[in-house]
């Protein structure tokens, strides 16, 4: 049994006020709280359906759980069709201090699901930074966690004034990249220093960078084009680039 | 001014069966409708607001449309803030017959954002046939026709059973990948034959493919992996995999 104080605490959850409030995330679904579960200690608590525990016997066995209703879980999740498991988990605050690895920098991204998918191809591909402008969806969106698959308890994410981020990476002596459709540099040709750390910065489609950004970026590179259209989706060109650049 | 009946049947073209009977696709916004109109013939009628016109005048001047009022883009499209511009256009049917150019091979791609996305990059690399099985989302659906930005009205989009498709390319002398994420061979190192075409399959990440569909594939591929997260998106994994394909 769930008090409705709990309830309304857990509702909260699906706004940015609430979850800055509680530090806390609010997860769903089996498939993103199974692979949160396996990084150390980051569940809080785990509710769970009576439905849900008879369909999956094994899996329940190994975790500890509250239990809680469908009806509950509507309440505080808004989905029509849920699947019967929750968890809360904290934010854990990224840091620039101590920053090592290569990054991803990411500059006024809107659409969560693109957000998401960013930090899951990121996880993917090694890169434990990753950078967000303050004009960024808030990364802890629950459309960004679940598209994200669990990549948010792997990474170091840090949200910041874009200039601070780039001037952070610049001084630490990062080779800063960037897409460009227009640029001459073409991803397949690139030949940056394999020794030097990098740090890529994408930007929303429809908006471009900031000229003062623009600036301090080194290579300007693009994916070549081969068929008429205007660009390609920003989650894809970025796992094309980070496929590139961890080859 | 437009009818009550003209409205009833803009707002069917949102549901399957409505498309399927009317032979029509809804657009809606300047920059999808702007990248269709760069397609001779496409496009059947537009509608736009006054205050869609007053902001584009430059634009306007240039089309022909009727006017409608924002409460009836509301009643046709569901669209909480729309745009101001909506228009039609007529799903052209693809066809196996005559085929030219490499393939993409979709099986079971149920998210309607994952769906268009590969579409665009498709478009992008150049890649013309874009074949679909059954169970995939319908590709006219709108959120599809959104996330591909116009690469509908340039490519030929065939919807039929996965083993027809595969049959069809199999003796047509394609030669057929897949992604594997167990598989030994890697994307990076993997050498086809350059002269011949080829058809990549892209299953549902969560179903993965049927045992009789994998026997036909020459090639299994995977993307190399760095870190701890369960797999990437498809439409990512589908970009990498068309840039690399395309080098």
């Amino acid at each position: 049994m769930i008090s409705k104080n709990k309830i309304k605490i857990l509702r909260s959850l699906s706004t940015k006020k609430g979850r800055l409030l509680h530090k806390m995330i609010l997860l769903e679904g089996k498939r993103l709280i199974k692979e949160v579960l396996s990084e150390q200690n980051q569940i809080k608590k785990i509710w769970i359906t009576k439905e849900f525990k008879n369909n999956n016997l094994t899996f329940t066995k190994k975790i500890q759980y509250e239990e809680i209703s469908n009806k509950e879980i509507k309440m505080i999740t808004g989905t029509v069709n849920p699947q019967g498991i929750i968890a809360i988990t904290e934010i854990t605050k990224g840091s620039l201090d101590g920053m090592f690895g290569n990054a991803i920098i990411l500059d006024n991204i809107s659409d969560p699901g693109n957000l998401g998918t960013i930090m899951r191809s990121a996880c993917w591909f090694g890169i434990t930074n990753i950078f967000l402008s303050k004009d960024c969806v808030d990364p802890y969106n629950s459309k960004v966690v679940r598209s994200a698959m669990g990549a948010h308890f792997k990474q170091n994410i840090v949200i910041e004034e874009l200039d601070t981020l780039i001037n952070c990476l610049y001084s630490n002596n990062y080779q800063l990249l960037s897409t460009d459709l227009n640029s001459k540099n073409d991803l397949k040709n690139l030949k940056i220093n394999k020794n030097k750390k990098w740090g890529i910065v994408f930007g929303n489609e429809a908006h471009g960078l900031s000229v003062l950004t623009k600036e301090k970026i080194e290579y300007n590179v693009k994916i070549s084009q081969f068929g008429s259209i205007e660009s390609l989706n920003v989650a894809v060109a970025c796992g094309i680039f980070l496929y590139e650049m961890t080859k």
